[in-house]
């Protein structure tokens, strides 16, 4: 098997090196990550200026590919065939916060996962639960684990056809895990909020700050799994249609 | 009503001033659009960088909004607060291209609705079908007239909570249009192809290049009502879960 990692927090980041030494055990793993932090920026496809693509080393010596596109991008280059070999897997993470609820549409660690299956590839997105203000190193442990769990899972029971896995991990160590749960993507609740403020030549700009966003703690989502020290395991499709709005709709003259 | 325009190709689009004089018939219109274009960038919420935002005259001389953030940012500005008076709806377009299939999660016209629907706000993303490899200025005053009977018709019917609208239009004069569709999202045929190139300073590039993509064309579907002549209108939700994969997966030994 074939594995590409990639991440939406760049390839230097120690979430995308967990995970790919995770990966290792199941196959080739090949790392073709962002040169920077590309966070909440959603399902690019650069179309608009060319894209560069560099080798460098990761912090264990092995190497990777970056780019300075898009996560998706960094889907989309190896898979138009920048790299020869054929991928069976796009697993992108680990991202060093949960990615539920709407996140999954701003989140490049998910669009990422979406490319893939776009494309016809497996997709799976890794975020782990840190608290809230944690401040160091973070321990990807736990979710590594987690993600060599359900490679190994997938690869005895199959995965069905168009399927996104979007996958958080509560930040315990594994033995702590209340288990595996699959989940409905819950509802979040974004806290954000204007910050205005004036430049030393007087101008005003404008931040989108405000408090990290929380959720709805309802059970079966993958809040509420979070919450309650679950893995969530959260199936996503790329069909979006409100197929009851559509009845709706239909009933409308037109 | 307060009605807040926007779209991804950049406040001096004609398909933004098309859309925005077809809503003064409505109420009160204020126009918030990005500095540029940023067709096939996501939804976004930028974080990293303060965001700026300055006045500006359409080719109409009304007054605008533009800032050098996403579209998405330019839906979250305003409703964080920018703006004192409360915006009703948001609407984005009119999109040069169409918008159906897969392009929903790329398309900033449609993640531009997606964030006023996340913020509680009504959204609509209006898309025209324009010809493949059309040269010139392209004529939106069919598109334009279908936003404002959509809009007139959900004063009339309300619109379902949660419910993203997208439309995309026929590239025809509005008295050929076979009718208007309710459809669901159909499958984009993407025809992407990568293409290496070599600097002048004989470094490798890339373009992600190819041919405009296709779909296929299945009755009830947007790409099928457009191929038949029908306005095609998708609801969308930002529930991206797939409830049937959750059964599969509930029968995996975890």
């Amino acid at each position: 098997m074939h594995i590409l990692v990639t991440n939406d927090d760049g390839v230097q980041a120690p979430g995308l090196l967990a995970l790919a030494q995770a990966m290792r055990e199941f196959g080739r793993v090949t790392v073709f990550a962002p040169d920077r932090n590309w966070s909440a920026s959603g399902h690019v496809k650069t179309m608009e200026r060319p894209l560069r693509v560099r080798e460098t080393i990761l912090a264990d010596g092995t190497s990777a590919f970056m780019s300075d596109g898009a996560p998706s991008d960094c889907v989309a280059l190896p898979l138009l065939g920048l790299i020869d070999e054929e991928v069976d897997l796009v697993i992108s993470g680990i991202n060093p916060n949960a990615n539920i609820g709407h996140d999954v549409t701003y989140s490049g660690t998910v669009t990422a996962a979406m490319e893939a299956v776009i494309a016809g590839v497996k997709g799976i997105a890794v975020s782990l639960d840190s608290p809230e203000g944690f401040i160091g190193a973070l321990d990807y442990s736990s979710a590594a684990w987690v993600a060599g769990r359900l490679v190994k899972q997938m690869l005895e029971d199959g995965l069905p056809e168009g399927v996104v896995m979007n996958v958080n991990v509560p930040y315990l160590k594994k033995d702590e895990f209340k288990g595996f749960m699959i989940t409905r993507q819950g509802l979040r609740v974004y806290r954000d909020a204007l910050e205005s403020r004036v430049d030393p030549r007087g101008e005003p700009y404008y931040w989108i700050g405000g408090e990290a966003p929380t959720g709805v703690d309802e059970p079966g989502t993958d809040f509420g799994a979070l919450r309650a020290g679950y893995v969530s395991i959260t199936p996503l499709q790329l069909d979006l249609t409100n197929y009851k709005a559509m009845d709706v709709l239909k009933e409308w003259k037109w």
